[in-house]
């Protein structure tokens, strides 16, 4: 996922703790590295690290960085590695000019670029796609002194998934791509202009959002004026990942107008519609099951409570148990509460099963802490196939829903029933058509042949 | 509030990993710090620091720890400064014996016993109670060698709530004083003897809970034998604190027979009960007030929505804001959720009133946000007096409750309306009158007149 | 050996920095461990931990202590294992003053002083003889308020070693033990107060030396006065340690008014009139060799030269070779340089020899580096006893030189032939006779039987 | 400076613990940073980091790397600031290969070169010269297969000094440039092959030297077979940096067949020889002045002494003196022994004087200790133009001796007189012509116009 933030002071205010915040908002969106790059309209300085916003930056980083356009990302790894090297901005000092990128959203095509332009001798020094776009940038720069049409250049040979943000000499340009795959929004407060990939961010450093960029849009901010251009591959209708409403984004966001929180109500109520079960009480697995279990409460009246409560202390930097104590991994983020799972005919819902091994182990150990029934319920359809726009889902071969019907899967994790949400529940939930779907029904919105024949492309679970 | 772990394996396993384990779960009682004394009959290894469980424990400082008895403390600062030498255990090594000890409460009378032990010319290293008890033992055990007659010398010393967990050689003892302020539980599983402040942490480590240790119980381990001993003054009545019900326990605990999420949802229906306000939505302030507010809902009806969204990664080390950024300190923590907001006449429903700071940003921003009314309503009652055993609350003058009406405290907070639980509908709740209230009634269960002439006694807010 | 340092300002300047300083100089006498402990005539703050002065203290650390009456301590770790609670100062906080105390020497009566204390219920955190010496101090302090007389009746308890500094409320104490073991000097500057082990640790803050602590001398520095006492136990005659002139000192500090370089200087040149030997080059184990090594050749005129190179960024952390490479360890240290050693007869020259196992692989290198003949001195006689008095050699049983002939040394190190410094010649070099020679000839000044007995305590090579 | 050591087994053995012991060894040519780089054939895996290399590289850190060719790199930081980007060695992953490079040395037409790949859409991400040569050797190979024709075309472009060791693929190849200017020789042993700036790092890994890479040599390594070319512009004389001999190597180091610790005794003989002056003591300015300061003592007969005794733990860490205290600054490095220097005519030698004002402090602060005349000889001639090869020495304007005469020099040092090094000496020395003069008489054996213009290029002092 990753999320990028940014802001541009005309009046050159020193915008680097505000980032800062923003950054933070959006942690959930990556955990595993955050940087900043920001620049006072000539020099470009940047600090970036491994691990959460708040262990990255510690005052001492924070007050080496100072401008007035800055930038900056939270990480989640796909593929590429946990190092330094891997995390964003990407900056670049050239006698063109000085530059910083950051986006969210993965390259289809990056394989190739990254190939065309080291036969042509370049040489890369991560594996990320924001020096591919980098490169790409760069030599279109060569080309033409004019930003805008260099971007739009770029964005000609990129296919796939990218919000992105661009600080170029005394410029900002945010970028989303044609499809509008990642959300991209803009707030304006005191004639500063804020970018976020989510709204949440843009509340907690109470600036008020103006708008979603829309797919396809580049806007260039310098000096006080902000202009919005499109690009040339602009499409016709977007695809905005609809996994952005039902997992990934922050329940207080706003994507392309649309409340995440009430979506996630909406699923439960319909899940409950399309199929309702008899059952004691609805619980979430927390925290993303949460939103999902009061709709379908407040759909069918079966009373809502929380039978498995989650460790606040969860983190990276936990010494995983030995292979014996293997059994005590999931105990340690979910503990299941005795009394009130004991003889009881439980709905427990999830946003999503992948591989299905970690379900299997929540409803074994629900099951045994007492409970007589365990009814099963995803916020989501069955994912049949691989995410190629920036999620690390399972390949096709590992996906548990990939082959097999409900009641395989039912038995399969240990549940007494399964439900998916059906794709129509889904569309209606969300009230809007122009998604990708992709890895709920195999229909890519752009050309993936690339990246289908790797059919066993090992790639981790979100 | 702090919390304790122990394990005794008479079969002489390893137990620092499932020491570690056990504060991992129970690090909501403590953030402040964190060790683990364990012994192998003989000798006593130690390792404490500043911190989260998983910052001061590596899998270097594990490895350093080997052994079959051993207790771990997380360490909830109140008086004393944050620094290493006032974590837990606190690990005596002396001719007749090595010890650790680790306790949670207060010791009310400890400046007076210290005073005494400064007079017999004993120098303390800590500012913590754990020594007091530890020169307190050491005293005894000069005169008896045995500890059981020895440990109650010292508990006809001490005035004050504490549960304790102490190694000793090939022992390990357990008490829990008179009046049994604070919780603390047995688990037995293979032999092997668990003791926990709170049973969530049992669960954790997959051992069934055997029972809670007594008001005025000790409890000696060795080989594989386990005594009980009435403390020479166990109390007729106990006095548990209401609070551990209230706040401080983790839900998925069962203090005493009594599972804590219950007493959280009765609460919530009696708070209902006790006074029902038109609303258009019950929110909790998260994560205190989700039980509450979901009782609350439960008994009237109205539709419970959580329109303050919590920020998952909000820890210790995060840059404050400046002055200037003063009022994104809050927004940082909780964000308002506008469309749930906006017009809205909103139930709001906290765990307790302190200060009323606090409070008074969260009614104000989410006023702000649009809200049309706000009723605060408060899952206890007021707090009119302060805590001596172990609970850092404000000095008498500093506590909202202690001398102003509910209107003027409502109009203090910027709320339209302020609701209090009531002292029988919190026994009710909890359905146990054993209780200590001293913080709400000015009743304490012991004499704390050598604290109460401090009558500004300055403390933070929990 | 460790060293102390401390500074009284009557103008009440802050003081923490000269003392980090003076550290700084005394940095060789202690590698382990650092420590500060300051007072501004009530409290004292403190900061100490392992490592080197710099590495234990950053600015923040500095910036934390503040005050006019300091000392500091570095650490040679002997026995007692090297955790922080084993650094010194060691500070107490207590009803009737607070104090801070370092010492530097070995108590020889402390393990039965200790089990006295602990007999009377004391508990002790460490295993310094700070601690034991503070309460000690304590217990005399319940008795009188005078703390000269409590000084004084402590002293007359301790059998041993030390120079010590204690910072007691608004006052500065130095003492140094009846027979002056441990070098203590005093300086005097703007009206401020300096003690130091060493006086080179003066003359790097530009302090001029006033003159050394008499053995058996206490001084007592309190707003502008500075007073002298006696000792109750005050010695005829010193004993100060010999290996503080051949090893320990640094070569520009001056000890009871004798320059530690001359006295190398003499070594060398008696060495080489005590048995001058046939040779084509003089080379020093570096660095403690070189001043030895210098005289020689000025004595005898055979050119002097390094054949063995010294790397100079050997230091704590380096990761030892494994088995396999143990061969490379005293390489990586010292670097045998061929077109010097190739085909030469060398005397090489070095302080001492305890177990001999370090001579011999230095010795053995050279030889296959290609030396003709190697003929090894020694600029101190041999060291056939332990040391009680805070220098850690090994037991008798491993002193290579406890019961073997020159003949059976060089053969068993390798070397063609042996010398030591005979003991007439150490004295005529030191120019003194009031030295302690206990490691030398067995003649310990003070009892120590109660160490005698334990014939084979294990302790580390210096 | 900077320093690299490179390892070839062709038995496939681990070499990467003896890449760390080579460049500890090397640790005088720079304490900025340090990387090793490690191939197996195919991947390269690396780490490098700011500081000393024990503080870099921790057992972890060796652990993760694993290969039979790798290469290091101790930093020297001239250009470029300190930060990780700039350290060495230079990794590039690409669809050609994989390499790994690191030299030592300043490329003078560096800026162009970049410049021009600019201009041809290339992005830097660091400012060395590593960068450029990769970027270089990358654009080579696109055009040829053969490595040797690739580096034989990168080092027609390359105009200036540089050692070099690349790990390619399974190949290392060590390149030394056509003028010769920095050190770099091989050592072999047990089939491996060995490269290093130094051959005492040779000796301290226990292997032999082979032989110096010739100026203007290529070798390149692959399996058994070690096979050496001529770099197209390979000059007829070398132009080796004389400073190697005087200052940068370690003593115990051949170049080119010149033992170091030799020429700097002759350096010191030949001073003598040149102007003898009547003194009382020769004393260096420890440690870089000691082997002149001997061989002048031996030359001339007056005692050698070192009235300056040097901190041995000075190190990058250090918490500098504020304002007030900077007097203090050069006696925390070196202490004046009063009593060696007390009326006393000294001869007191050092390396070089850049700027003069640390040696005006010296001479200052032996002054006021109590000398009665100072008589500063210098182990070098005169710098009077910048270097442009990689030592960081000040701008022409900067250097004393670039417009004053000998008496205008020692008046501003504050000494009695003043002696230079003639040039004839130097080479006398040294013993050999075909050396790199260009600092001490403007005359650069490369190209060097596109420099001297930037008249006040702003550089730190070595
Ligand atoms: N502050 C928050 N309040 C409620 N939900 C949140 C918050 N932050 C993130 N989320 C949601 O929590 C979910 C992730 O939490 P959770 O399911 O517990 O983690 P996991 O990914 O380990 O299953 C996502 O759906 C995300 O939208
Ligand atoms: N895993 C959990 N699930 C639900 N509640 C929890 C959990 N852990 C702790 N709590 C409860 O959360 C409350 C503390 O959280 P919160 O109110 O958000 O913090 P604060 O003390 O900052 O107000 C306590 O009442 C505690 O019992
Ligand atoms: N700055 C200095 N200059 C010269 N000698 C020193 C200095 N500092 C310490 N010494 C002397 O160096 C010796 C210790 O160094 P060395 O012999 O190299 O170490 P080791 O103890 O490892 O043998 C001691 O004799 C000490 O007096
Ligand atoms: N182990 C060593 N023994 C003797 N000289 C050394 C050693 N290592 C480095 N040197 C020499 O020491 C000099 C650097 O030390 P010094 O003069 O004290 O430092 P500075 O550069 O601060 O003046 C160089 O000439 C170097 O060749
Ligand atoms: S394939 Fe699925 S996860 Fe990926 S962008 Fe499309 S909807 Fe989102
Ligand atoms: S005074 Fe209040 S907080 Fe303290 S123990 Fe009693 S009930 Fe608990
Ligand atoms: S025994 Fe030896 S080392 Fe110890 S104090 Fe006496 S002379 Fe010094
Ligand atoms: S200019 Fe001077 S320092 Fe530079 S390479 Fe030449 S001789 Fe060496
Ligand atoms: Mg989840
Ligand atoms: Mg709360
Ligand atoms: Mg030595
Ligand atoms: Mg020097």
């Amino acid at each position: 996922m990753c999320g990028i933030f940014g802001i541009y002071s005309p009046t050159k205010n020193n915008i680097v703790k505000k980032v800062y915040y923003g950054l933070y908002a959006l942690q959930h969106r990556g955990q595993e590295g955050a940087g900043i790059a920001v620049g006072n309209g000539k020099n470009i300085g940047s600090y970036k690290g491994v691990g959460l916003v708040p262990e990255v930056f510690t005052n001492k980083e924070l007050q080496n960085l100072y401008g007035h356009i800055g930038i900056g990302h939270v990480r989640y790894s796909t593929t590429g590695g946990n190092n330094i090297d891997n995390c964003q901005p990407f900056v670049v000092n050239s006698s063109f000019g000085n530059f910083a990128i950051s986006h969210n959203g993965d390259i289809v095509n990056s394989a190739l670029l990254r190939e065309e332009l080291e036969k042509n001798g370049h040489i890369f020094i991560s594996t990320t796609d924001s020096e591919v776009i980098a490169q790409l940038l760069v030599r279109e720069l060569l080309k033409t002194d004019d930003i805008v049409q260099a971007m739009k250049n770029v964005s000609e040979k990129l296919n796939g998934a990218y919000s992105m943000l661009i600080v170029y000499n005394d410029m900002m340009i945010a970028v989303r791509d044609p499809k509008g795959f990642k959300p991209l929004c803009m707030g304006m407060k005191n004639g500063e202009i804020y970018f976020s990939s989510e709204s949440c961010a843009l509340d907690i450093v109470d600036v008020p959002l103006e708008r979603d960029i829309k797919a396809g849009e580049m806007i260039v901010v310098k000096g006080n004026k902000v202009k919005s251009y499109d690009l040339p591959n602009k499409a016709e209708k977007s695809s905005t990942c609809m996994f952005e409403y039902v997992y990934f984004a922050r329940p207080d966001s706003t994507i392309d107008g649309i409340s995440v929180h009430e979506v996630r109500r909406n699923i439960g109520k319909i899940l409950a519609k399309e199929n309702n079960t008899d059952a004691d009480v609805v619980s979430p697995v927390p925290d993303s099951g949460i939103l999902f279990s009061q709709g379908y409460t407040e759909e069918v009246g079966i009373p809502y409570k929380e039978v498995l409560i989650k460790n606040r202390y969860i983190g990276r930097t936990f010494i995983l148990p030995t292979q014996e104590e293997r059994d005590l991994a999931v105990r340690l983020k979910l503990n299941p509460v005795k009394d009130m799972i004991k003889d009881k005919k439980i709905i427990l819902i999830d946003d999503s099963i992948v591989r299905g091994t970690t379900s299997k182990k929540i409803v074994t150990m629900v099951k045994k802490t007492g409970a007589k029934e365990i009814h099963f319920k995803i916020g989501s359809p069955k994912i049949v196939s691989p995410c190629f726009y920036g999620i690390d889902m399972a390949t096709k071969d590992e996906l548990i829903a990939s082959s097999r019907t409900d009641e395989e899967i039912a038995e399969s994790i240990n549940a007494d029933s399964i439900q998916y949400l059906s794709i129509k529940g889904l569309i209606e939930a969300i009230g809007r058509e122009d998604l990708c779907l992709a890895c709920l029904n195999g229909e890519y919105p752009t050309d993936v042949s690339c990246k289908l024949c790797n059919n066993n492309k090992k790639i981790k679970n979100k």
